[in-house]
């Protein structure tokens, strides 16, 4: 049993409780963003919720390891946990509160609700999560119903997820501002990630591959090269030169609408979508270029 | 082009201004009940929109015939419509607003996102009419959040609608009170029924089997019936006393859970469902049997 004290954050693992919480600070005029996370975080999620502390009167950062968005062979039960930090990190980083529900809190007995979204998720994570954005789009309507944000801030580093909740808060009429704030990466590249805690220190050294492969592709498309051939070669080149890594895709895809045209027009946004597995962990990370500034 | 002029009635096409609305009525306190209807508003409707008045401060009638809830043979393209009445009965019931946006403000064309509710859906509407309450789900969720009521006011006529509805709001954690009000009905018993424009002065009259078959259940079950068999014979029996009608289902279910036992225990409560065509007409009653109360 963990104890947390603290002056300035505030648990709250009870539904009701927290869209009680969120009608006071809205009858009071005051604006509420949320940060939706799973948990063990680290400085990624940190700026986040620095961002969402610029933007609104009062954060929620919420932590729940969602199983509707794992698989069945995928890493739920070893999801890596540390709540006493998690709330020390929360409160430093500026949260007021922090939702925390049961699983059977979110997901009782009788549960029987899914949200789906078509286009955008079929491609990347969707194929090789195949149910994946169903459990996201779900959970994310649910902690909003919960914390009845103004704002939410995500990260980039799940670029598809941002494009996909997006989606969701349009289609939905979810009077919800969606905001995207740039990944966070150790010193040497690393897009930072609670799943990184997996891998051991070779891997580590290895998996910088991953943004090494990105990081040629912009400077391809910066020297003029259009050909999305050319340029998922490039990542996949990078990629290889490692060993004991699995490529479940590296693509550069239109940044809004994930379609992949032969040759990429000059004025479009690129994105470079990136999954491997190293060992056992499985890694993404993305970049977008624009045209029209200088990255 | 139909202008209706009201000093009452606020007519509401768009979905940002309806949220403004509703953020500026939340803010200062007043509450929001609201009343989700596909227009060609009857006396049921009237019934609704009054209940709404009396448990919340302000009162939206929404009128969308939602294109996603009906199916390709259905009678999406007839369904009767006529707005400056709506506006009229809607305003004398007690509305303050009227939202009706049209099909290209509730579903611009990259719209890919349903919501879909198991178990409760499978059985009875759901098999005739296998993707209705995707449709119904998804748009109630868009209504909620274009609307934001404190609580919204259904018709008992569609009953399984409703606990679909409950299912739904429970959980996504929409935090909207579900209020239903009983069916209203015509002096000879027929349920009220945009749809019974259709039916012509023969059909109307042969309609009343409906009733009357839900009528004799009701009968049966206070004089001890128990057995769910003998309940549908009664139910079908009366239905085929006309010709020209063609049964989609007529069943006695347990209340809560739409579950079919084979016998009923003394304390259930049992609703009679009942779906028919007469002519090209579909129409559907239902009442529930309740242990405790004397009806």
């Amino acid at each position: 049993m963990i104890f947390w004290v603290s002056m300035a954050l505030e648990i709250v693992r009870s539904i009701k409780e927290m869209q009680l919480i969120a009608d006071n600070l809205r009858l009071k005029n005051k604006s509420i963003g949320v940060v939706p996370t799973m948990g063990y975080l680290h400085d990624g999620h940190a700026s986040l919720i620095h961002a969402a502390a610029e933007i609104s009167d009062k954060v929620i950062v919420t932590i729940f390891v969602n199983p509707m968005q794992f698989a069945a062979n995928e890493d739920l039960s070893r999801y890596p946990r540390d709540f006493e930090k998690d709330c020390q990190i929360a409160e430093k980083a500026g949260a007021h509160f922090l939702f925390a529900p049961s699983v059977e809190e979110m997901y009782p007995t009788d549960f029987a609700t899914s949200i789906s979204i078509g286009g955008i998720t079929r491609k990347f994570e969707g194929v090789f999560r195949p149910n994946h954005f169903d459990g996201v789009a779900t959970v994310v309507v649910k902690l909003f119903g919960a914390t009845k944000p103004h704002v939410a801030v995500f990260g980039q580093k799940d670029y598809q997820q941002t494009l996909v909740i997006k989606r969701l808060v349009s289609d939905l009429n979810l009077d919800v501002k969606i905001t995207v704030k740039p990944t966070i990466r150790e010193t040497e590249g690393l897009a930072m990630s609670s799943r990184n805690v997996y891998l051991s220190e070779d891997q580590r050294v290895q998996s910088l591959v991953i943004s090494q492969a990105i990081t040629n592709a912009i400077e391809a498309v910066q020297n003029g090269e259009r050909s999305r051939e050319q340029l998922n070669t490039i990542l996949k080149t990078t990629l290889l030169t490692i060993e004991n890594i699995e490529i479940d895709y590296c693509s550069a895809a239109n940044a809004e609408s994930l379609e992949e045209p032969e040759l990429f027009s000059e004025n479009e946004s690129i994105v470079f979508l990136v999954a491997v597995k190293i060992g056992n962990t499985r890694l993404i990370d993305n970049a977008v270029w624009n045209p029209h500034s200088n990255n």
